[in-house]
C-alpha cells in the first residue's frame, strides 16, 4: 500500500554553485551539456575517475538533512516508514534559472544557452537493496513516484522531454551504490529521442500504424527474441541489438505517455522490469547497467503514434573507439541467442 | 627511416568462423553489427567483461604464428627489425565474403546485409611501450601505416568508408596492453560521420567555406581553447566537448582525406598526437583513451569540402543512462579550463 505524504507542485528553487550551459557543435548540429556546478579542479580528473561510496556512514542519502540537500519534493510512505522518495539533485546537471525559457544565443561562431531544467533524484529506501533482487512489489513504488515527478515537471513552461534513467555498477556510471535512479526534465527533445520519433512519424505517414505495435506483433509471432511477457507487458531482445543482452520492455496496448499508464499496466511493468533485471542479473552475474525510458515529448499530441517503452543495456561490452567514432555499435552475441539464454533463468 | 618489407595490394582472404551480419533498427534506422565470430557461449559472459592480457608471454602480437594469425599484410622495419606492422584480425567485426558487395534484403520485419568489410590490426613492435610515452619518431611510422593500408583498402570495390581507430586502457575497451589501432574498412558511411558530413554539407551551401577552416580560423584568434600548434596541425579542446579533456587534431591546411596528407603534414601529425597524448597521460596520470579519425568518405569527391581531423576522449567520465539515453553528453568542465590545464602541461 503506497501513500503519498508529501507531494509539492513545484519543485523548491535550487540555487547552484554555477549554472549549466547547453553548447551546439558548430557541425553536427548537436548539443552537450557544460555542467561546471560539480567545480572539479583540472588536477582533481588526474586522481582518476569518482571513487564509488557504498559506505552507508558516509552515504549522503541515508541522512538527506546531514548531506545539505533539499526536502524531498515527493516521498511515499508504508506502515515502517517512507520507502521512495525524490529530491533535487544537489549537484544538477541543469539549474532552474529564474523561470524563464532559455534562449539560443551566440558566443562566437557558437551557439549555446542557459541549462535551463530540472535534475531529481529518486531514492528507494534501503541502502543494501539490488534493484534486481527485490520483488515486483517494491518496484511498484518506483515506477509511481517516477509517474508522480513526470506529471509535475512536464507542466513547467520550459519542458520539452523528460529522461529517467537509472546507472547501477560503478561501470555503468553510478558513484553510489544506494540503489537510485534520476529525472532530468529538458527544454529541448534529445537528438536520440527525436531520431526515434521521426522514424516513428515516417513509418506511420507511410502505414497509418504506429511502428512499434507492428514489430511488437512480429516478434509475439516469432517468439524467439522474447524473454518475458504478461499480461500487459513484452520484455524481448531487440533485433538490431545495441550490446550483447540489450532487453527492451514495451507495453502491449499502444500509449505514448509513460506517465499516463494505468495503474494495472504500472503493476505490470513493475513486474517485467523485475523479470528482466533479475534475469539479467542471475544469468549475468550482477552486472553494471543503464535502463532509461524513452517516451512522447511532454508538449502537444502530434506524436501520439509514439509507442513508450524503456530500454535495459547491461555492460557487457564497452564501446570503444569504433563504436564512438562511426555512431555503430558491434554485438558479439545474436539477440536470439541471448534471449533462448534468458528465457531459461529463473 | 622506415623501410617497407611487404605490402600486399590486396588482404589474404580471411574465414571467419561465422560470418557477421548488419542490421538495421526498424525504427531508428540505424545499422549494428552483429559479429559471432568470437562466439562466446551465453554464460561465459557471467564470467564478467574478458581480462586484459597484459602478460607478454602469452600476448597474441608477440609471435603472430604461433597465436594462429595469417601473415601480416604490412610490415614496416628499421635497422633493429620490424617497428610496426598491419594484419587481418584473427576476430574480424566484418569479414570479406567472396568479393561481391552485400546486398540489403528482409528477415521478415527487418532489414539486413551481409557484414562485408575489412578488419585489420596495427601492431607495434614493443609490448611494454605506452603510446604516449613515445617519441614523435615513433608514432610517425603508425601513422604511415594507417595511411597505407587506408589507400590499400579503399580500393575494394565495396569500401565506402574506412574507421580507423585506437583503444587504450581497459576502461576504454583495449583487453591487450600490448599498444595496437585498427581499421575497419565498411560498405556504408556510418551514421556519425554521415552527421558531420552532412553539417559540413550544410555550412558549405550556405556560405561556400569549409566549416572547419571557418572554426580553426575563430579558434586560432580566441586561443583558449587552444592546446598544441606546430607548423601544420592544431589540437584544440572543441567548444561543445562530448566528455571532460577530449581534444581534436586538425591539420591547418584544408584536405577531405587523412590518407593523401603531406610527408610534412604525416611528421607535424606524429608530433601533434604525441603531444595531446603526452598531455593527457602526464595531468591526468595515466588515463585509457580512445582516438579516431574522421575523414571523407573514399569513393567520390562531392565531400571534398569535408576536413579531416582525429578525436580523441579520453575515460574521464562514463556515459551513463541519460547520455546513453538521449544523446546529449555531460561535460563536468569547460573546455576552455582544460585547455588552459593541459596547455602548463610539458
Amino acid at each position: 500500500m503506497v501513500i503519498v505524504l508529501s507531494s509539492q507542485k513545484k519543485p523548491l528553487k535550487h540555487v547552484a554553485q554555477k549554472p549549466s550551459e547547453f553548447r551546439q557543435d558548430l557541425v553536427t548540429g548537436d548539443w552537450v551539456v557544460i555542467a561546471t556546478g560539480r567545480a572539479r579542479r583540472p588536477h582533481a580528473y588526474a586522481a582518476g575517475r569518482p571513487v564509488v561510496n557504498d559506505d552507508i556512514a558516509t552515504c549522503p542519502f541515508e541522512d538527506l538533512v546531514k548531506s545539505g540537500n533539499e526536502k524531498p519534493v515527493l516521498t511515499l510512505k508504508d506502515k515502517n516508514g517512507w520507502t521512495v522518495l525524490a529530491v533535487s539533485n544537489k549537484y544538477p546537471a541543469l539549474t532552474h534559472g529564474n523561470g524563464t525559457c532559455p534562449i539560443e544565443a551566440s558566443q562566437g561562431l557558437y551557439r549555446y544557452m542557459e541549462g535551463t531544467g530540472f535534475h531529481e533524484v529518486v531514492i528507494l529506501r534501503d541502502h543494501y537493496a539490488t534493484l534486481a533482487e527485490l520483488p515486483a512489489s517494491r518496484i511498484v513504488p518506483l515506477i509511481a513516484v517516477y509517474r508522480q515527478r513526470f506529471s509535475v515537471l512536464k507542466k513547467e513552461p520550459c519542458i520539452n522531454y523528460i529522461s529517467i534513467f537509472h546507472n547501477s555498477g560503478r561501470e555503468a556510471g553510478a558513484t553510489l551504490t544506494h540503489p537510485h535512479s534520476q529525472l532530468i526534465a529538458l527544454p529541448v527533445v534529445p537528438p536520440d529521442i527525436a531520431r526515434s520519433i521521426a522514424g516513428s512519424d515516417r513509418y506511420y505517414l507511410g502505414e497509418k500504424k504506429c511502428v512499434h505495435c507492428e514489430l511488437l506483433s512480429y516478434e509475439r509471432k516469432e517468439k524467439k527474441r522474447i524473454v518475458f511477457e504478461n499480461a500487459h507487458m513484452i520484455v524481448m531482445a531487440p533485433y538490431a541489438s545495441r550490446s550483447a543482452f540489450e532487453l527492451r520492455l514495451f507495453p502491449k496496448r499502444h500509449g505514448p505517455h509513460f506517465e499516463e499508464m494505468t495503474s494495472g499496466q504500472e503493476h505490470a511493468a513493475a513486474e517485467a522490469l523485475h523479470a528482466a533485471l533479475w534475469k539479467l542479473h542471475k544469468g549475468l552475474k550482477n552486472p553494471a547497467y543503464n535502463y532509461f525510458v524513452h517516451t512522447a515529448p511532454t508538449k502537444g499530441h502530434q506524436h501520439d503514434h509514439y509507442h513508450w517503452h524503456i530500454e535495459i543495456i547491461p555492460k557487457t561490452q564497452i564501446w570503444a573507439g569504433f563504436e564512438i567514432g562511426t555512431g555503430i555499435e558491434i554485438s558479439s552475441i545474436a539477440p536470439e541467442t541471448a534471449a533462448a539464454y534468458l528465457r531459461s533463468i529463473k
